[in-house]
C-alpha cells in the first residue's frame, strides 16, 4: 500500500484507514486520508505492511529513519519503545508527546485508552515540575502514567509513576499522635545530651519506653538511647526531650535546629517531611543502608520483632532534576528488598509522596 | 582501680599493666604507667572495670563522654564502633585515628594485628586520595583496610575496601583482543549510522557476529544491531564500523567522540575505563538499570545464555568525594544481586580499580 510523507505525517488513502486504522489501530483518519505518525510508519514499513514515497522517491527502512530522526526529535528512542509495545500484543495510538496505550485486544475508538506512556532518554533529567504536570494530564483523565526509559543499550525500562495515595490513603498504624502517650509515659521529660550528630538520652526508663514502643532511636547501652538529629528534635518539640549541648548548657529547640543544619544541609527539607510521616502514624528511620534519607515502617514495636519497613524514602526539593541513572538505581534496591520508593517534595506546605513503581508490560 | 586523666590519655598504674593490658589488652604501657585511650576508658569504666579521675573529682560515666566527647574528635562515633567490636569478642588497639584488630583470641603483643578498621560519620565525604593513602598504609603493611560508617542512626556499616585485583588477576574470559577475529568476521567492515545517543548498524551477518559472539549491541530487528556509544567508539576504532551521520556525512572516530562528549559529558572517562576492561578481557554493558556506568560480565557469548554479570563498575574522576550514603546504595544494590562494587578511577593512564565489599564483624 503507497503512502506519502506529508510534512510530519506519512499519508494513507481510504484503503489505509479500512485496512490500516479499522483492522489495526494505526494513525488517525482526517479528512477522509489515515495520517501515520513517523513510528506508525516506520513499524509498518518494516513489516512490509506499506510503502512509503517521499517526492516521488520509494524509501527503504534505513533512509526512512534517518530522514525521520532528522526531523522529529527523539524519533529512535520512541520507535524502539513504539515496537517494544506493539510486540508485546498492545494496541498504541501515538501522538506528538506520548503513546497511547489500550488494554490488550482493545483499540482506538472502541475503547478508552488505559494508559500514557512517556518515552525520555536516560540522559535527559527530567524535573519533577514536568512530572508532576505529566501525572496530572495522566490522572485528570483517570489514565496510568507510565515513564519508559531507554537507556545507553536501548533496553527500556517501564515506571508507574503515581502519587503514594493512588492505591489508598498514605498512613501508617501508629495511632498516638505524641510518643509520651503511646509510651505511657505521662508527661515525663528527660536530659539528653547532643554529641554532634547524634544525641544520647542516659535515662533508663525513657529510653527503654521510647524504644520498644514508639522505635525510636537504637539502644547504646542498658542505660542509654542513641537518638538521630530528626527524632531528638520531634521529642523536644513536644516536650519529651530537654536538650543540652556537652558543657551542660540547655538548647532551645530552636538553637538545636540550627546546630542540626551546621551538620546536615538537609536537615530542615527532611524534617518537615520526617515530622509529615509521624503525623501521618508512620515510623521514619534513616535509610542510610538503602543510600535514601529514610526507610519508613507502617507500625513498629520492636518490643516484639522489628517488622520489615515498607518504603524507602528520599526527600527532593521542589526545585529537584530526576537523574534517571540515579533514580533507576534507587528504584531498583528498594525493589529488591521489597520495598517501594518513594519521593518527597514539599511544595510550601503541601507535601507531595510521589511512587515510582518499575513495572513490566 | 583508680585511674586519672592526663592530657589525650586516662592514665593507670603498674598494676593496670598487669589486669588491664597483659590479661585483657587495654591500652600501651609507657614508663611503667598505662596509657588508655578515652574509648578503652570509656570501655573499660561502663563495665566497672576502673574508676576514672579528674582533679581529684571521680568522673562517672555520662560526664566521661562529655568530657572526652568535647577533647577528642568523633569521639563518640569511635566509642560506638569500639564498644560494638569488643561485644563481639575482637581484640581491639585503639590509636589515633584508627583500630587495629586482632583475630578473635588474639591481642596486641602476641600476634600481629589482622585488620585496620576506619571509623567515619555517614555525614563526612571521604576523597579517594584519602581513601587511597589509607588503603596504602594497610596493604604496606598487609593489613586487611575496613572502612567502618556509622549512620545516623548510630548503626555501623563495615566495608572491605580493597583493590580489585587483591584476591588475584583482574582479567575477564574473552580471549580475542578484537572483535573481528573473535567474532570470525575476517576484516568485515560495517557502514554504521549515529543517531544521536547510540549508533545502529544494518547488516544483518555482521551484526548478528558482533551481537552473538562477542555481545556488542542489542538486536533492533533481524538485521540491524543497536550499539551504544562506546561499543561503537571501539569498534570503528578497530576498523570494524565505518561511521556516519543520518544525512550520511561520513564520521571521523574523534569527530564521532567529540559528538559523543556533548551528549554525554562523562564519556571521554568513562570510554578509558570501557577500553581498558576490553582489554583485560571483560565485556561491559550498560549499568543503568543498577544506577552504575557498567555492569560487566567475565565473559559472555550470548549465542548460548547470557551468563550473571559479575560486578557493577562505576566510574569517577581522581579528585571524586565519595558521598556515604550514595556509596552505601550502591555496595548494597549490587549485592543485592549477588554482583562486587567496583569503582574505577584513571590517574593519568594508570586506572585504579577499588572494591567496597560489606563484610560482618
Amino acid at each position: 500500500m503507497k503512502t506519502q510523507i506529508k510534512g510530519t505525517y506519512v499519508i494513507g488513502d481510504a484503503e489505509a484507514i479500512a485496512s490500516l486504522y479499522e483492522a489495526g489501530g494505526f494513525g488517525r483518519p482526517r479528512d477522509g486520508s489515515l495520517q501515520l505518525r513517523f513510528v506508525e510508519a516506520a513499524y509498518l514499513l518494516s513489516r512490509g505492511r506499506i510503502e512509503i514515497f517521499k517526492n516521488g522517491q520509494n524509501l527503504d527502512f534505513d533512509p526512512f529513519i534517518h530522514f525521520a530522526a532528522q526531523q522529529e526529535d527523539f524519533f529512535e528512542l520512541k520507535y524502539i519503545v513504539y515496537k517494544d509495545l506493539k510486540e508485546r500484543g498492545y494496541s498504541v495510538q501515538s501522538s506528538a508527546s506520548d503513546f497511547r496505550v489500550y488494554p490488550r485486544g482493545g483499540k482506538p475508538g472502541k475503547m478508552p485508552a488505559k494508559s500514557y506512556v512517556f518515552v525520555r532518554s536516560e540522559r535527559v533529567p527530567i524535573p519533577l515540575s514536568e512530572l508532576l504536570s505529566l501525572m496530572n494530564e495522566a490522572q485528570n483523565v483517570r489514565k496510568q502514567f507510565i515513564l519508559a526509559v531507554v537507556d545507553e543499550e536501548s533496553d527500556i525500562t517501564f515506571y508507574d509513576v503515581k502519587r503514594a495515595d493512588a492505591a489508598g490513603r498514605f498512613e501508617g498504624g501508629m495511632s498516638a499522635p505524641f510518643p509520651q502517650e503511646a509510651a505511657g509515659m505521662n508527661k515525663l521529660a528527660a536530659d539528653a545530651v547532643l554529641f554532634k550528630e547524634r544525641v544520647i538520652l542516659a535515662d533508663r526508663k525513657i529510653s527503654e519506653l521510647l524504644y520498644t514502643k514508639v522505635f525510636f532511636g537504637k539502644m547504646m547501652d542498658d542505660d542509654r538511647l542513641l537518638l538521630s538529629l530528626p527524632e531528638a528534635r520531634y521529642l523536644a518539640e513536644r516536650g519529651v526531650l530537654k536538650l543540652s549541648g556537652m558543657d551542660g548548657t540547655s538548647l532551645s529547640t530552636n538553637v538545636f535546629s540550627k546546630n542540626a543544619s551546621l551538620i546536615d544541609a538537609e536537615f530542615e527539607a527532611k524534617y518537615t517531611v520526617y515530622q509529615d510521616l509521624k503525623e501521618r502514624g508512620f515510623v521514619p528511620k534513616t535509610g542510610f543502608k538503602f543510600g535514601t534519607h529514610f526507610r519508613v515502617y507502617r507500625k513498629a514495636e520492636p518490643s516484639d520483632k522489628i517488622p520489615h519497613s515498607e518504603f524507602l524514602l528520599h526527600v527532593i526539593s521542589a526545585g529537584h532534576e530526576f537523574k534517571l541513572p540515579v533514580t533507576s538505581g534507587a528504584v531498583r534496591l528498594a525493589n529488591s528488598v521489597r520495598k517501594r520508593m518513594i519521593y518527597a517534595a514539599d511544595f510550601g506546605g503541601k507535601i507531595e509522596y510521589i511512587e515510582f513503581e518499575r513495572i513490566k508490560m
